[in-house]
């Protein structure tokens, strides 16, 4: 009998494979470098990087599968005593060269402890420079038709918690046009373990078509210019608020990988704003009211 | 009879007028543009910004005078009761374009509380990209003057405090070769506004004859690249260590005041090493291995 741990690292691991695959088949040659690393308190992770490719500036799928125990304020944050814990997870953020790509990003992940509490979390959310509707509500479709498949009542709560995980208060902005977001979900192991495979399986096709669509879209010097900029509002995001890079950090986790989520190349300016009516300025002001992109 | 804050913020103002004179002589004709802006609890500031200089490819030098009430978590912080307070400040950063003219940061800051307490905090610290010892040297024997000055005592503690707090915990790195760092500083009002003064008296005496120094020394791509890698680092520290960063925040002042300290161009390559024996190693064992840089 394989422990709930094990099933489900394996089939993240099996699910890297074949995101890395699809990734790599998109970028018609440049390939993912591996790494493969310990925790210092048991277990380890693939890290998979992709850096200067052809559609893809940088790019991360990382797994990783680690045992330790919970320090006072990761118990403290979690709500539970301080305790042995196991954790696995797949972690994916492909920043593309092209400002008409949306940046995206999809985690699933799984919570086991000692006392034999277990919970899944995860979620996939789009990051677009440059506002395409269609983009927009076909990554959301397609997160709504997986989320259906296991219960009807998901996604509607599920994109909410989204469009509130992704926020950044000092900014009162969203970080993209969201997607789904859980955590803590605990219930029926097989249905559950059911949904993160469904999600997992989806990840490609929420993704995929809007990169081959919006791949020959021109752009030049002032769209890049725009990027770099926004680039800067996922950097404060994910160091002033992500969830899941305070705990790898705070839990000693291998910083590369955790920090693989980093765009290649950022830019701040001081009090930028795009002029009003600009496409620059639809993105935002979409940015500031999320949206219901799909019924 | 003026009121200490009010001693302290005229101060702090004259001092931005002052350092900001003598940094656009510098650039000899880049000009500081000034946002004025207004707290939503009461009080404001001046924020003073140079972008796309000639020396400074961006620069801030801002005063404020805020007054507010504590949230629960800002008075768990400073370990004290929720209640008013009065705070002034002034925060200078300033990142070079040559990869040879190290970043610097100042902060000065007196913290008033409605019960009466009061206290002073603040401090400089030196960011290279490449190790120059004389540099360093300067940096610190013009801030132990400035600490023997006041107090022989000072130096040793605050030079420690600081090597303390500009450290990168996840990366077992110090932000840069120290200066000084002090908080909580209370006592005689009198001796300790004169050390302010004294201390903020000393900025441009502690960092221009390096800029002076180092302006014509050549650099190219390589040098530009390690630097752009290098303010990662600043990044990673600001947005997740720095207290004042998230006091700033925490306390809604204004965004673009607080996070002009974010360098304007950054680079984060995955697992990035400098090769052992080279120009950029040399700075990064000493950012392991903080040193006494002075007797």
């Amino acid at each position: 009998m394989i422990s709930k741990t094990t099933q489900v690292r394996q089939y993240f691991e099996i699910l890297q494979d074949s995101t890395c695959a699809r990734l790599e088949q998109l970028e018609s040659g440049h390939r993912f470098i591996e790494d493969r690393w310990i925790h210092h308190e048991g277990g380890g992770g693939q890290t998979r990087i992709l850096q200067n490719g052809v559609i893809f500036e940088k790019g991360g799928v990382n797994t990783s599968a680690v045992r330790g125990t919970l320090s006072d304020s990761l118990a403290r944050r979690l709500e539970v005593n301080p305790q042995r814990y196991s954790a696995s997870g797949i972690s994916l953020v492909l920043h593309p060269v092209s400002p008409m790509i949306p940046t995206v990003h999809t985690n699933f992940r799984y919570f086991e402890l000692e006392d034999g509490a277990w919970w899944f979390g995860g979620g996939a959310d789009l990051t677009p420079y440059y506002l395409f509707e269609d983009d927009v509500r076909h990554f959301h479709r397609v997160w709504k038709q997986a989320c259906d498949a296991v219960d009807p009542s998901y996604h509607k709560k599920f994109k909410q918690w989204c469009d509130e995980y992704f926020f950044l208060p000092h900014r009162l902005e969203a970080r993209g046009v969201g997607g789904i977001f859980f955590d803590y979900l605990k219930g029926d192991f097989e249905i559950l373990f059911r949904f993160i495979r469904t999600c997992g399986n989806s990840f490609l096709e929420s993704y995929v078509p809007i990169v081959e669509t919006r791949l020959n879209e021109p752009w030049g010097e002032h769209e890049k210019e725009w990027q770099l900029l926004r680039r800067g509002r996922y950097v404060e995001f994910n160091l002033l608020y992500d969830r899941g890079t305070a705990f790898g950090l705070e839990s000693r986790g291998r910083v590369e990988s955790i920090l693989m989520s980093l765009p290649p190349a950022v830019r701040w300016r001081y009090n930028f704003e795009p002029s009003a009516g600009s496409r620059e300025d639809a993105l935002v002001q979409v940015l500031r009211t999320p949206r219901e992109w799909i019924q």
